[in-house]
């Protein structure tokens, strides 16, 4: 169970952020030295991945807290950096209570509780999982994603460990292609089984019987069980509803949040446009074309057949 | 009514092709001066959507008629370039009854009627859609995929010039991207109100209320009504279906494949690795990335609201 990737490194007076946004093509890093440079990390997606953020932001909090920064101000900085995942506000609101000589070695425990919960919900995973199974993930909810095993992706590690794992599809997850850039690379490190598909292909992958379940994360969870998470991710419950193919969340209880009755309250983040019109330099739309990237949607409750948390499957509250 | 884009133009002694490939950053031309020439235009992409290849095929087959080549081996070569329409199967049979000497003329008909079966298409198209609609459309089904105006395109196009068309959310058509690159262009250069969006994000826009109606054109349709298209339009079918939407596909009544009872018969195109793994010389994947890439999928005719047609709405037999 050695995590082999991890998204960053602490270093005392600096994060060491793997940069996802070259992944794979370049493996760089960036170092950031305050709340401030952790926040951009976030914003630009060079970190990116619920648990992964709120870690980092710990981290953040931790560095502006050697440095005699106003912790205010970085606390405020970290929260608006992405506001769909609720971990960030619970891990910000943790520090806050905190001393400054206290944030370090607190920053240090999110991370590794991180670890535990991750590979809780793997072993979870796996009892609620058929044998044999050809899973089909979206986005990425690994190592890269989290504090170093993953979520959604964790059970699959956890699964293809007992050798209860047939294969995995991996959406490639338009527009920021985090399965075809981050996952896909993830099952080859990890030599999983794995094949690449294009988000709309899942649909003719469960009619022809080729999955026999599907495997997300979440961003925010209500207390009613509809769950925020990547775009996309309502597309593929409601064909997995359609088709009987068991859908479940990969969902860490920091997920979960309580303020928040139904889906409605979650707050859906709308991402730049640049980001549908090309690939890095290379473009293939015209650069004045109108775009609506939000970055997530909320599937219902109703659509989900379970949520694996580090502590067994959770029920929403009716 | 004047088309103001078109695929290809014939001149006699070769067939001058405009590469979609490189549309909408360059506007190049391939010359065509065989059936050989066109066949590899068409396995290349450079034409593409069902009637436009079937149009292509028939100049081709015009070209060699005229260099007094095999025309049995001309038949064969266009024939495989691509499997899935059946179109083009349509034509070439049309065009293999009759002596060389006629067959430029054949295929000047052929494109003509093309464009008149699209305006017929339109018109009937407008009949069964709402007012002031907001249209979701999958692929490119323009004046880029038909002798020059367009089947569910088209249908947008004749909406747009009676006032009744609000608004087209155009899918972005992964792995292709014929959305992104074709339909975009073509809803900027005609002035048509546009919005692009990644395929996974059709879930959400009907789910917030934000699609009227779904428009799509087919490669085959079976005699049942189970009809093939481009990959993704089953996703988009189950959809409308769980949201109750309205789901039409605009079909010249030459996809219809007699000889095919249901869509089990329709044999699915397995297009190359590479388009998934990037764009043009950007790649975004790891070069030996598994990948599965069916160009079609086939969506039940239970799923579909109305087959729209030259004649007026199609009804499958039973």
């Amino acid at each position: 169970m050695k995590p082999t990737l991890t998204p960053f490194e602490y270093h005392g007076d600096f994060l060491e952020v793997l940069d996802q946004r070259s992944l794979p093509n370049d493996v760089k890093y960036i170092v950031c030295r305050s709340a401030s440079d952790v926040a951009s990390a976030i914003t630009s997606m060079a970190v990116r991945g619920a648990p992964a953020i709120a870690i980092a932001a710990a981290y953040g909090m931790a560095l502006s807290a050697r440095r005699s920064s106003d912790m205010k101000a970085a606390a405020s900085l970290l929260l608006n950096s992405r506001p769909t995942a609720v971990h960030l506000k619970k891990v910000i609101d943790r520090m806050m209570v905190l001393p400054r000589e206290a944030m370090e070695a607190e920053a240090r425990k999110i991370h590794r509780e991180d670890l535990d919960i991750n590979i809780a919900i793997g072993r979870h995973g796996t009892a609620v999982l058929p044998a044999d199974c050809h899973v089909y993930h979206h986005c990425n909810t690994g190592a890269l994603a989290t504090g170093g095993w993953g979520t959604a992706l964790g059970i699959v590690r956890s699964m293809a460990e007992i050798k209860k794992l047939s294969h995995v599809w991996v959406g490639e997850t338009r527009p920021y292609l985090q399965g075809a850039r981050l996952t896909a690379w993830e099952m080859m490190v990890e030599k999983i089984p794995y094949t690449l598909v294009s988000d709309n292909m899942a649909a003719k992958l469960m009619s022809d019987g080729k999955v026999d379940a599907v495997l997300v994360g979440c961003d925010r969870v209500a207390r009613n069980g509809d769950t925020a998470n990547k775009i996309g991710t309502l597309s593929l419950a409601v064909l997995a509803h359609h088709y009987r193919v068991p859908f479940y969340v990969a969902m860490p209880l920091s997920a979960l949040d309580e303020e928040c009755a139904t889906g409605e309250g979650i707050p859906i983040e709308e991402r730049p446009a640049i980001e549908m019109l090309g690939y890095g330099f290379t473009k293939w739309a015209h650069p004045k074309t109108p775009v609506y990237n939000p970055g997530f949607d909320v599937t219902p409750a109703a659509l989900i057949t379970g949520w694996v948390t580090e502590q067994g499957l959770w029920r929403p509250q009716p």
